[in-house]
């Protein structure tokens, strides 16, 4: 059965890295010892191997050893030994690119469907959705497609960021963007604000955390979705 | 010879469309009766017509006629007739695609280096670089290529905003996603503020507009470029 955690976020203001998720995977990752940790977005550029240890020492908490997907001769066999997966946020273009050549892409999609249980935060999060189309971050380096794994049918935004009133800045808004996107495509895009996340357990998806999250669909206003709520229905 | 205006934005906060830029592009202009207007961005996903109307609306007011380019049978034609080329702000990644689909990338290219003169604002000042990887734009259409028209030899940033420090949003600032940019790309980014622009006659490339430019280099520290400063150089 499918398992994952999509959050829109690995780090809240004023927190420390995946603190405010910890009880949470706990129970997410119960029975697991040791996790697969997917390191290609590299937030900021740091390495795989400081952003390994970044993860090890948070999941060190919770009795699970972490270990890099860089670190193995063959990273689709890790995946596909992998007791649980984790797949960190940074850049979206970068991740996906080297996703596609290292053939984990694929990997890490039959391993969730056959119930290697899943975390994604940022853009770790905006590959669970059908395509990398509504990812915030910018575009470093070309990726051999925008399609991701579709693990639920709609788009992730991922940090969704409600219109600023008093900016003076003349970019468009999230929500213009995202209005962009719904003219050249047919998918729900769910905007997950930071502290929000998607909790999946089969075909069943709730939205968790303190917050509502922002539903954009084509040809219809947006609306807001309350916490708890399952949205199982939503493609 | 060469001869280009590289604007940051179309509108300044609080000002109309154009308003600030229109005593220079009456110079930049001079001698024109018809400029032809490129409006495949189409910012919030206006049309092709509507667009061209509003930009005709600001041209009328110096007396140079505008026609879009979606009006002609045969754009590539179309462009390398054009006595003035305008290439409108909106979503960089529609704008690529359609320069692509089209062949009007190459067109433009042929077009400015024989002379034509020509205006970008935003996105269309984005394409002057020479890469489209530091928009800012969602990835809303995935395009042939992220290459586009090198009329100066490194990448614009266009909309540079400085990082907020109230901001308690955890997403990335321009600065770090244009560091993220350096981990896998040599060329230097320049981000030029709203109200900024790029003045290029030839070989010259100078700096106009009230506000300073931030210059990024790879493996160096970011600079402040004063406005007014000829940064021919710069490669």
């Amino acid at each position: 059965m499918k398992k994952l955690i999509i959050a829109s976020t690995s780090t809240l203001h004023g927190g420390s890295y995946l603190d405010y998720l910890l009880p949470t995977l706990q129970e997410h990752f119960k029975g697991c010892t040791t996790l697969l940790f997917v390191p290609y977005a590299r937030p900021g550029g740091i390495t795989h191997d400081e952003y390994t240890a970044k993860a090890a020492e948070v999941f060190a908490k919770i009795n699970i050893t972490v270990k890099g997907i860089h670190e193995y001769e063959n990273p689709v066999i890790a995946t596909e030994n992998a007791e649980a997966i984790f797949t960190g946020g940074g850049n979206t273009f970068l991740l996906v690119t080297q996703l596609y050549k290292t053939g984990v892409m694929d990997a890490i999609e039959k391993a969730v469907e056959k119930g290697t249980p899943y975390l994604g935060t940022s853009a770790g999060s905006n590959i669970c959705g059908l395509t990398m189309n509504t990812t915030n971050d910018m575009p470093i380096i070309y990726p051999p497609s925008f399609q991701t794994l579709g693990l639920v049918p709609f788009n992730i935004n991922p940090h969704y960021l409600d219109p600023m009133p008093d900016s003076k800045h003349m970019g468009e808004t999230r929500e213009t963007r995202i209005k962009e996107f719904h003219q050249f495509n047919p998918q729900p895009v769910l905007g997950l604000r930071e502290g929000s996340w998607l909790e999946v357990q089969g075909s069943t998806i709730i939205l968790r955390g303190d917050l509502q999250a922002r539903l954009f669909r084509k040809e219809q206003e947006p609306e807001e979705i309350a916490t708890n709520t399952d949205i199982s229905w939503l493609k």
